[in-house]
């Protein structure tokens, strides 16, 4: 009987209404559904939308919520309708849940899955746990090749598919040209790193920080501009000999952030938003309606988990340059301590090793 | 020395400043680069943005240019490095000139030519005129395809290339797909005649005035809604089960419209703004960021011209059911009078005979 | 027990060899797999690929084996893991069966799903019975639209997607482009049908068949050439102004007709194949490394089933068109005499009524 | 009088018909046409197609023709609608003239420009020689940039172009993807250069010459493949799982090699063609119609050469690699026999220093 009770119960790291969360016991998750998977967790992290659901931001986040949406991990069980998955398999958890059948996910949009998209950690329990449930297990989950290191895959969650998505796909990179990048936090540095597959000729990042500018440039910016003088937008006019960037990529949430894509974006460019915005922006469209540019919003829709697991494989990225810190399981509060201050901390990503 | 006057001089639209213009003498244009020709106009018509100007919107346009940027015509004389045309050629003046050769040129982005774009009628001298002269001629000019219709023709210089370019090549019109335009006015229409050329399952057009909505079914809508209820959003949602629409065309130019169209398109859908707009609009982002959608503008680049002379030529539009009236050249100003009260009049496109 | 027979017996047309076949008593399908349907099929046609298997040409396709893949019917029952359908549902089914979660099925390539493909009456039972059994249900029916009509709807199950995707997508067909389409049997019939969602400006139909050609005209081919003096290309040629075709579809399959694609095909060109080719043809590339082209081949994915059905639903496609005669079910047997003797009894598809 | 005689002879490499050639006086040339520039020449070199025209294979090219379509030089003068450049400036030379303006040059298919294309060393006299009359100049020349490497912008007048328009955009090659490359002379490592743009996970190089394939090895092949056991399909096929290649590319020209593609494409792969063919080749239609697979030919258009121009700025290619001996111009009938001679010279790219 207290060997049952060990098996149903776990830890994990649970949401208690704005400003509140706890490492606590919970009951461990089990199959609800028929597509579902029980995924012990191996390795996992934390994300910058994580403490924006703590500050209260995200109202579809209920208190009471395990949070936690990116991890890799290890089989327990799966439900009768899953045929690609067995226990044991290891595997790299998706952050966007697909039914691989909704309008949207024949068309790709597996963010906006009738009945899924970003839904762990948020509107059902998420990966910062033991043991964390998957639905539509068989098009959320990726097999892990052997061999691989499953701290570069935990970046495969969520953070590079939504640099790649968000900024480099929809902001169609190409050979030679010029890539401006707002914002030099993790998701913008994901940015940064998955624009070289398609070697523009400059990477321009901008940020207030000094130290995130000098990991930028670690990273493969060709060069970097402060913000902090207001004068971002003449340097990179300059810089670019008054044509402005084929892509602007938004990597930061705010209007000014997006106002100063507007302002640096070339005839015939794009701004590309990663940002998560919790305001309305001014659009200029007195300047902006003859300039033949495009703006893209976009979920990660993590379609291109397979490109990018084939990019790792191959060696052309090398994801864990994100991973700054490390962190037994049972430490999350401190991890969650050193990632909210990264400006003191420096921190990136941090790992947690469950 | 009579007959010399008569050839050196000719009868222009001018425009004097904001309100005032004149139907006057003016000196005949000559060629001035070896690129030019000179066209005798035999039609030309009058543009929204002609009002623009004549209202002082337009600083680029100083007093005492002679407006209009559409018209066909008979070649009068070719400058020596003109190779593709020659006198007596009958030809389609496109609204943009295109030297063929610049950065931009190149990327078929002829709106942004760097010694081209949008001059006529604007920093040059224009077509409601006895003649004109085309700068960049060989790129600019089209030759008329035997036995085409003048009238038809006209309304390939600007309104249907912008409608078609701006609104359905940049709203990715497919087939079987929700189209919703907002703005039924003549650029409204040209959007709505080229939708059809992709077969869409739905195109709602979207205006306050009862009669242009009643053109707008004619030309092929199969929903209309008149939208001074303030009741479009929701009217709009209901037609589409709530998906939204999957391209919203911005044919009006204000913040209002703009804004409706970021109410009315559906997750993984385009807003394609054709309007031209002296003022900001506000970006819902908050709302936006993770929909999915592309927002593009576009001043036309005409690089359609060719597509559109060919679906011209096998008959599967007819571009003449956006005249509504004809006149003289010599009526000019009678036919600003009938476009500027378009509500009165039921003006959509006007014919001037030179 | 009788009653227990009726319900476990029903009639199928079943292939027994090369020139075998049988309209005789069959075992009713019955569910096994989670993921599975059963089907009771309301409308069936047959499809020049059954005549192939008839011949012996597919050997993948093994004596016993009910035929058919193309259906419109009402789902009878289901497996545990088909979440989208249930028991009354009125269903179109897809001849192609898709799993939706292999590497395949992620990228739209339904055709080449590694537990399915094109499976119903080749490797597993078909439709030509009063009941079949469907894989994967979920990803390989479409739910049919209120009031549709279903001997329209049966077109949507191969035919119109195969001449649609292979022939018209796949040559991408643009407003004012001239297509050249070789074969006017059904196949090349619904890629004219399908082809005109794009507004092409000359659909030139090339058969042997006077009588084809002239339903080509009716169907909208703007020209037809009768290719048995020989004269085909300078006849093409001439109708081009020497350009030859944008897009060249071949939906013969034997090389004379594929070579014809070759010869007609403009510089900067696409021959589209849709024949099923049992022979090797000669790629002239000695004339052709040079002209800019790409052929295409392509099994049918109807990944564009969804936007067939609202192309269908708009009222911008008539695919009864198609359909030349009717029988029972019963009168299968009489219906493959009709279908195989085309030429004689003008047949295209055939709708059986179960 | 001397002086005169002096400036209106110049040395050039002539072919004077199959297996002749030689390196003697030749009129300087002069301005033909008004959109003519004569340009000095610094450094050329010879291309694998100037070996075919000395054996006689390309009747298009008449004795008493100077050979040579790749080089980079000074402008001596210019026609007088040469808006662009002027005498003194530097300038890449491209091998295919364009003159921006007919029905091809406008959908960016410069190789089939009507009174252009590759016309250089084959219909009009090339650039072995100290002088050179570039027709289109403004449409056929580029400025090179201050600082630039000569020898590097040699390669691209065609080389870089051709392996990347042909192979890598042709075989729209992804991140992650396999590429195999048949043929490791220089346009097949040209391609495997420029492959390396979009960061391919796996790039297979496979020949016959094992010198050939260590250079492969070097320039960023991940596999190679010696061919001449005749196990070249098995191998590829394991070496990627039984999946085939994305994008197979055909760099040598003769039917076993086109083949050897057919064979090791994967289903929804490209076959991208460079190779110039003499013969027809078997395509195996009865295996590929249902493989969803797509073959591409193409003429290098050199629409690519701003890009690369930007690629080469930024430092992401080093074209030297591909040469491997120099000569002064004087020297070229020397460098014809080190460069005949590849397999026992080593020889990828000459330059020759006028």
């Amino acid at each position: 009987m207290n060997a049952v009770t060990k098996m149903t119960t776990m830890k994990a790291l649970v949401y208690h209404g704005p400003g509140k969360k706890a490492f606590e016991d919970h009951a461990k998750p089990e199959i609800a559904d028929s597509a579902d998977a029980i995924v012990k967790v191996t390795k996992t992290t934390i994300c910058g939308t994580d403490l924006h659901i703590l500050k209260g931001d995200l109202p579809s986040c209920a208190p009471g919520r395990i949070l936690g949406h990116e991890a890799v991990g290890i089989i327990e069980s799966v439900g009768p309708a899953v045929t690609a998955f067995k226990p044991g398999d290891h595997v790299l958890i998706s952050c966007v849940s697909a039914c691989g059948k909704c309008e949207f996910c024949r068309k790709g949009m597996f963010s906006h899955c009738t009945t899924g998209g970003w839904i762990l950690g948020n509107t059902i329990d998420g990966t910062q746990a033991e043991f964390v449930r998957i639905p539509h297990a068989d098009t959320s989950l990726y097999p892990i090749p052997d061999g691989a290191d499953e701290e570069a895959l935990v970046m495969l969650s969520d953070i590079l598919p939504t640099g790649f998505e968000c900024g480099v796909l929809n902001g169609k990179v190409q050979p030679g040209a010029t890539v401006a990048i707002v914002g030099a936090g993790p998701i913008g540095l994901a940015a940064l790193l998955t624009a070289q597959f398609y070697s523009p000729g400059e990477i321009i990042m901008i940020d207030l920080d000094d130290n995130r500018l000098e990991v930028a440039r670690k990273f493969g910016a060709t060069q970097t501009i402060n913000s902090s003088d207001g004068q971002a937008v003449p340097t990179l006019m300059k810089l670019t000999h008054g044509r402005g960037a084929d892509t602007a990529i938004e990597a930061v949430g705010i209007p000014a952030t997006f106002e100063l894509c507007e302002q640096i974006v070339g005839a015939g460019g794009i701004i590309a938003n990663i940002g998560v915005h919790g305001l309305p922006v001014a659009l200029h469209l007195e300047r902006l309606w003859d300039r033949n540019i495009a703006i893209t919003t976009r979920l990660v829709d993590t379609v291109s988990t397979p490109m990018l697991l084939k990019v790792l494989r191959a060696g052309r990225i090398d994801p864990k340059l994100l991973i700054t810190h490390r962190f037994k399981l049972s430490a999350i509060l401190e991890a969650y301590e050193t990632f909210a201050n990264a400006a003191k901390t420096k921190a990136l990503k941090v790992i947690l090793e469950a």
